[in-house]
């Protein structure tokens, strides 16, 4: 870390602390194909959560992904009741940790202050960490609701130095989705991309300082 | 028309007035499932658009899907040549128009006068639709180039009725693509979505004043 002189670590929650994909156990209840439900929800989602930025206006993450499901039972001509319906939002309160994440985070914890840097709102938020038992791993937990407008704008990032009251510069950025990978470099943090899936880099903007494929090589690489 | 009070009509590009579905055919060259390899190429030259708008950057139209068909030769994991992928962006050059399309838009230009609105860059409009033999019936031909900013910003939106001098109330922008749709009517202009593929309405933000098949139907309802 040193190589950084990183003093503090900020991580973004979906698809990166916590597995989406995990969503989609809910999704067998109403989708013959849960996983590309879910793989489609999650789409409508983020573009929501893009569209509403870009069009200067904010929902927050709860009724952005309410909405994202309504389209994606249309879109997939499911039928599905209002207790399904609930039972399927309820599943983004009970999110999964990646299986390394639990042992790695009181380890980071033991060297910097730590922080989430979500799009989820703060009840999304604080129930999801609550019930994964990782709230206490982190010092922040900042969401987009506090500004209003959604990742991968400068307004979101800029929570974290304000918080750490740390230059951009001396903070880590951690994160599994590219266009937030994007978006935290552009901003100006130091930059580590969680590459789970093994997809290719997009070449749109700045390069990651750190590519790893999971916590335990982030600890390795930060130690 | 009348019921609109509408003075002049704007349309979107790619999706709208040309099928974007026809750049499939240049994929053939190097893409087993070129249908697939198209949707992911769109996909990433949207998903990058909007996160340009989003982190305050501009990169005209034509490098943004240059960059996102180098996503998606790595994403397929496909070998491409210089001159392959220069055959593939060529594509981009030579459109082909929705068979309706030729026949409705003089029709509808003994109306009213018309615009084209799109996030391509000004040499892709301009050869576009010479090569399409569309230019004569768009009096203006406006690209997000002006504004540096993508749909769905209302900055690029307001070059219709900047053009146009008119109120944004008197003009009816069509469109295809849903986020346009919700760009637009959130702007606060006229909207008809052209809903070719028979897809459920988003209900993130304002309805749509008109839902036609294409542009046929389109011109029954505002004669």
């Amino acid at each position: 870390m040193a190589k950084f002189s990183v003093r503090g670590v900020a991580f973004d929650m979906y698809g990166t602390v916590v597995d989406v994909g995990a969503v989609a156990e809910a999704c067998k209840a109403i989708a013959p194909d849960p996983v590309a439900f879910n793989i489609q929800w999650r789409a409508k989602q983020l573009e929501y959560s893009f569209l509403l930025s870009a069009m200067g206006k904010y929902q927050d993450f709860w009724k952005v992904s309410a909405q994202a499901l309504e389209y994606t039972i249309q879109r997939f001509g499911l039928a599905a009741s209002p207790e399904q319906r609930k039972e399927l939002m309820e599943a983004w309160l009970q999110p999964t940790p990646y299986p390394e994440v639990v042992a790695a985070l009181p380890r980071l914890k033991a060297h910097h202050p730590l922080a989430i840097l979500s799009n989820g709102s703060p009840k999304m938020l604080r129930v999801g960490l609550d019930r994964a038992g990782l709230r206490p791993h982190f010092r922040w937990v900042l969401s987009a609701d506090a500004v209003k407008i959604y990742k991968p704008s400068p307004k979101i990032y800029q929570l974290v130095p304000r918080a750490m009251r740390l230059q951009k510069q001396q903070i880590l950025f951690v994160s599994s989705n590219a266009f937030d990978v994007l978006g935290a470099k552009s901003f100006g943090f130091k930059v580590c991309w969680i590459n789970r899936a093994g997809v290719p880099l997009d070449p749109l903007g700045p390069r990651p300082d750190l590519v790893v494929k999971n916590f335990d090589e982030l600890e390795t690489a930060v130690a």
